[in-house]
């Protein structure tokens, strides 16, 4: 007997039918005899409806207001699907964050959960229930109401396996797994089979929108099992999992890309102390996140251009602010550019494989593609070029590396120097 | 500086427009420089569209997820009202039955509220805050989200009053006030400008709908004075209250009705002592409530006919029961009528006045209309009779005991004895 952790996006419980159709597959697994906690999305649409609902109101609404209304969504999901599993003949019982003791700081719209009491759920498990949780929410100290984030429900369900010492977390959802990259982009993209958390991490965090990286992170940080998987068709899914000696073989193992990046610029920065901290410093205070940052010489001695990535949707913000910040330390111009894409390639073999960065910049120079910036970790390597290029960019490097063939070593780079 | 309670139902926060023309009024008071706490119904016809949800899902939706998923309803109301409150400069924060600290028995669907915990609120209020709280909602000992019932928010706002010690709770809805009877019915109907709780109480169970009982009775056993009156229309309204010498001047304050009642006849019932009991000791475990209970002389020797009255939800159901108990307990036939109505004078000038009754009845006979039933409390008779007299009946009552003239003791009734 496995305690099992499901957790079924807004696709799966859209409408009443599906609803009833997810509460018949949890009932199908409790009939194994597993202990079931499933964690449940608001219907599809839902929440973009309420957040309309909220703008109709408000240009700006409140956030503590606006997690207060767009918790109702997961609410609403959890009461139905619990009133399904009692009419097949199974006790379940619904539990919103709050009841399911998730405590979380209180930023409202991306809270962290800081804490799980897991006393409620076991005690209900041990009576043999099915218990269903509100995904997406929990309660700060003060026991107001908080959202996670788009996509926290999955970090609800890791979050819950990882506390209740779960044997696995299964995640349902629209596509079948995890694919080496954007299926809709290139059509030889391949399921994997397995990826390891930090390669998920990494794709993650850098727009594969599968799985949430704060679940992945969960996931990692206690080792718990994460299956990726369809809710609607019943074929193998893709395991993110710890590394094991098949993963190495990969060394490339998917390509994401974003467009929802700006690039900024800052040109004939003084090159003395403390001149970043004078720019980051307050990009940092307004809450806006800088993804790569690159110093490079300008043309005047004793001065610097510094280049830096943000969101889409705080480029504007963040223009102002840097240009306020460009007159204060005499700095030159301001250029901005919310017309590019980063590409990335992700791989865990890449920590004992070299050459790969140059495998990589020679496909794109092949095609012309100009790299504006780069950033690399031990398993990833980011490009940012122009948004036109995506596509192609991406097309090229899943069949540079192969991506479309059988993970069992056919690719193999060559031992060029890094560069 | 005064405490004010205000409830505001759910034709009153319909639509956006009109949750931030409620924020407008508000606004106002708290300006005037009082303390406010506001409580907020779901949007009209969101209580409706849940429970049809409810009942795709499933035939007999589970109570407590049934509760779990109406009280979302009222939460998106508060979390709309203190967006927009906040976009007016004013400090607002929402608070779900549980947060606000409205504890209730764990009767889910018709919840009764047990205790409030007023800590919080009082702690926001001191602070500068409008408060608004979710209507109709609290949770149980076990912290699971229970509802009150239609209507409930009602006792939301009195009980909330009482434990707050407000100075007054005013109940803003889509009526003026409380009318000698149903202006749909009666053309001449008056508004009236005070009516005691106790009669509010009368009425209010007789189906006048106007206010929930349960909250009546909160307001009756704490002194909280309800102002019911427009939302939509700056015009008086009518204060419930305690009783006082202009009160008495009315004898009679209104004539009410309800259609929804079925009535229950078991004849020759064995007449010796517990046969009252074995047949509604079964009933009430069933949970049907019994209104009247009349007992006569069968024609035969030692057997008795009992009549009762039920609501009309309870009526199939309750005659079911009463067969079988029939059999048990050898008595005759069963009999019922379901289209019969339930017509009631109240007024607590009946206490010092006599004459009443006979004069209801002589009103009622001379428009040949025959009484089935009679049920009399010290401010109240109630009578029942063919559904078809219904409007007729209220009426004539109407027109017999002078309501829609002045109340400055115009009507006397005649010194005739009680019969």
């Amino acid at each position: 007997m496995s305690l099992i952790v499901q957790k079924y996006g807004g696709t799966s419980v859209a409408n009443v039918e599906r609803i009833k159709a997810v509460a018949r597959k949890v009932y199908q697994r409790k009939r194994e005899g597993h202990d079931i906690v499933v964690v449940l999305s608001a219907r599809a649409g839902e929440t973009d409806r309420l957040i309309s609902l909220a703008h109709e109101v408000s240009p700006n609404p409140d956030p503590r207001e606006l997690d207060m209304l767009l918790s109702t969504g997961e609410q609403v999901t959890i009461a139905l699907f619990c009133m399904a599993m009692k009419d097949l003949g199974q006790k379940a019982i619904s539990l919103t964050g709050y009841q399911a003791g998730i405590m979380t700081d209180d930023h409202y719209g991306e809270a962290r959960i800081t804490s799980i009491n897991t006393a409620i759920i076991k005690e209900y498990l041990k009576d043999g229930y099915v218990v269903a949780v509100a995904g997406f929410q929990g309660y700060d100290p003060h026991h107001n109401i908080t959202t996670l984030g788009r996509g926290g429900s999955d970090t609800t369900a890791v979050a819950l396996a990882a506390a209740l010492r779960a044997d696995i977390c299964e995640i349902y959802t629209d596509v079948e797994g995890v694919f080496t990259t954007d299926p809709n982009i290139c059509s030889n993209a391949r399921k994997l089979s397995k990826i390891s958390y930090e390669e998920m991490l990494e794709m993650a965090s850098l727009g594969a929108k599968v799985l949430h990286a704060r679940a992945v992170e969960f996931g990692m940080k206690f080792n718990i099992p994460i299956l990726v998987c369809s809710s609607f068709k019943d074929v193998p899914g893709t395991l993110v999992t710890g590394e094991d000696q098949d993963m190495e073989k990969y060394v490339v193992s998917g390509v994401t890309y974003t467009k929802n990046v700006g690039r900024i610029t800052v040109t004939d920065v003084p090159d003395v102390p403390g001149m970043a901290a004078r720019i980051f410093g307050p990009v940092g205070e307004a809450g806006i996140n800088v993804d790569m940052i690159i110093q490079g010489s300008s043309g005047i001695p004793g001065k610097a251009n510094i280049s830096f990535t943000v969101s889409k949707s705080n480029y504007e913000k963040a223009m102002e602010l840097v240009r306020e910040i460009a007159r204060d330390i005499g700095a030159g111009e301001v250029h901005g550019n919310d017309r590019i894409a980063k590409v990335s390639i992700v791989g865990v073999g890449m920590k004992s494989h070299s050459g790969v960065a140059g495998k990589m910049f020679s496909a794109l120079a092949a095609e012309n593609i100009n790299i504006m910036m780069i950033s690399t970790s031990e398993i990833k390597i980011s490009v940012v070029i122009d948004e036109k290029y995506t596509e192609l960019a991406v097309r090229v490097l899943h069949d540079t590396f192969e991506l479309d063939k059988d993970p069992n070593g056919v690719f193999r780079v060559k031992e060029e120097p890094f560069e």
